[in-house]
């Protein structure tokens, strides 16, 4: 049995995980895997009434969970830096979630806006950094007389911090295609993206099967779009791994299909996991969110928990349905249908 | 008469450099405009002879000219950190080029990777803040023991260089369609992206006739994908608008055709004009690099030195070249001409 915690959050984020948590217990079952969800009403709205978006031992509370699977966090009426501070950064560094693993595929079924890619060609995975880096929220204003002139964001790579991601990312290079993408921007960040290279370079050398591959960040959201199924294995910052998997999220047809992990790779803490997207308040409502996503997300989970077999009913699921002309599709991806109904078809497949 | 100072650099710097400055000395001319070039060797080949990209005194040497035009910069026997800060960094900063101007064009005749994209549909301006943020070069490394333990990059925004990047783009989306979008990542930078968008609002006010839309950085990737055609004007940090140029140089077709500027808005020093491609050195000698970036660049100069005709002249050469189906052409773009066919082309055209 597997306890879960499950945040809502945001907007849509209510939406896709109200239809996807009731799928994922009878897909589980299906499979003689039990999992318990308790559900958290954390977010955006909290923090309008209370002042904070969790509680302050959240973190106490969702200890002692197996995994956590989040919707998405942001309110139009609330500053984006006090939502992220509020609750995901203090969950991902807290629960030192270093690895941010998100996979990018381009289903067959689903039309990506580049031309010439079918089902298949695009098959890539970023790893993230996580818990550091640009995120840092390290910096300031300084004050000269009364206005403001100079502000200051530092961005903190460690060792520690560098390492936890790139382990794992060579791992999956090794098993993979042996080639991994080194996403930087040395040429202009000779502090802390020369450090990044230096630890890719010492992490390499345990790798000796793993072909490195260097590309500037520019450079590589270009070939993101000229591209893409080059790509196997890519390392990046957080921020280049934020920006990377978002047009990774445009080139495989939508963001409303990619899921993202966070994890802790020591397994001390519980990880997250949640859909890429975010609360989307312009839809939000209306019942028509993409809720694959979230079920692509919770098939990381299970497969993060060891339970292969439920991890890849719900992948082939997906799949499966996105390939079948007939089935419901949200708008997001060219349909009309509601949210609901694209879990129940997936239900009906799979239980 | 103008004199332009000319910097070939590295690799295909040289290349499209040497084939394009006759083009725009005979066209100009055939303009009643006269135009002189000083050519510098300086780049990467000077660094590895005598220690320097460029002399010492190589910023009083420019500082008399009217413009600088510049090939590329970047050499596999260097690192990039040292060609940034050899020569492209001085430049832009000792001139004060806050602002780096990009317009990204899908041309008639020119093939998107995009589907169903056709010339003419994709049509917007990068102003890139081109003299600090994230390329401030400050930072360093905290020694623990004898391990590098941590690396911190800080960047740096100021009231100043921010301010004159963004006048110049309010008032060239007043211009325009009246809308702007700044492209931030304030969720999770919440120091120095907040100022920025503190800036944007302060500035916005002396424009009430331009609408401003916020989009976060990853966001805006992603719409470079999937609805290019709806972006007119856009502002951006200095590693975002790197970002943001590279994607739309993606998205005309080839990073190939992509033109630069880099503007001293107080016209107190000359500007600089590049293409964004790099010196490619695995296509170097071999004479089929795309001069057509350095064609638009060298069209932008005129249009900043006030020569619309040779501007406009050369500009609608190119868009007369890409639309004609038997116009020679180099292979990024799909053809198998030489870069001086593609020149001569040109000069039949306009001279
Ligand atoms: C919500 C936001 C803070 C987040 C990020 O920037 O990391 C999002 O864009 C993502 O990619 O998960
Ligand atoms: C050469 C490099 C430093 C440069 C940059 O990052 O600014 C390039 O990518 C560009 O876009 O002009």
């Amino acid at each position: 049995m597997y306890d879960v915690a499950v945040i809502p959050g945001d907007g849509i984020g209510n939406e896709v995980v109200e239809a996807v948590e009731p799928l994922l217990v009878d897909v589980a079952d299906a499979h003689g895997v039990s999992i318990e969800t308790t559900w958290f009403d954390w977010g955006s709205q909290r923090y309008l009434d209370e002042g904070a978006l969790m509680p302050d031992d959240g973190l106490d509370r969702l200890e002692d969970f197996d995994a956590i699977l989040l919707g998405a966090v942001g309110h139009p009426d609330v500053p984006d830096h006090v939502t992220l501070r509020g609750l995901r950064l203090p969950i991902t560094k807290g629960f030192q979630q270093h690895v941010c693993k998100r996979p990018a595929y381009l289903f067959e079924g689903v039309r990506s806006p580049l031309r010439g890619y079918e089902g298949g060609d695009i098959d890539f995975v970023v790893y993230r950094q996580n818990t550091e880096g640009e995120y840092a929220d390290v910096g300031g204003r300084e004050h000269r007389g009364f206005d403001n002139e100079v502000a200051v964001q530092a961005s903190v790579f460690t060792r520690e911090g560098t390492e936890k991601l790139l382990r794992p990312a060579f791992e999956a290079a090794s098993e993979r295609s042996g080639h991994l993408t080194n996403v930087t921007k040395s040429n202009a960040q000779a502090h802390g993206m020369v450090f990044w290279d230096d630890m890719v370079a010492e992490v390499s050398e345990d790798y000796p099967d793993v072909e490195v591959e260097r590309l500037l960040v520019d450079a590589a959201s270009m070939d993101m779009v000229r591209r893409p199924d080059e790509f196997d294995v890519l390392v990046a910052s957080n921020l280049f791994g934020d920006i990377l998997t978002d047009i990774g999220g445009g080139v495989m047809g939508s963001l409303g299909l990619a899921p993202s992990t966070n994890i802790d790779p020591d397994g001390t803490y519980p990880s997250m996991f949640e859909p890429v997207h975010g609360s989307a308040f312009d839809i939000m409502g209306e019942g028509i969110a993409n809720p694959l996503g979230t079920v692509l997300s919770a098939s990381l989970m299970f497969e993060h928990l060891g339970e292969d077999a439920v991890a890849e009913a719900l992948w082939a699921g997906v799949a499966e349905q996105l390939a079948d002309a007939d089935a419901p599709r949200t708008a997001d991806i060219g349909g009309s249908a509601r949210t609901v109904a694209v879990t129940d078809d997936l239900r009906d497949r799979l239980v």
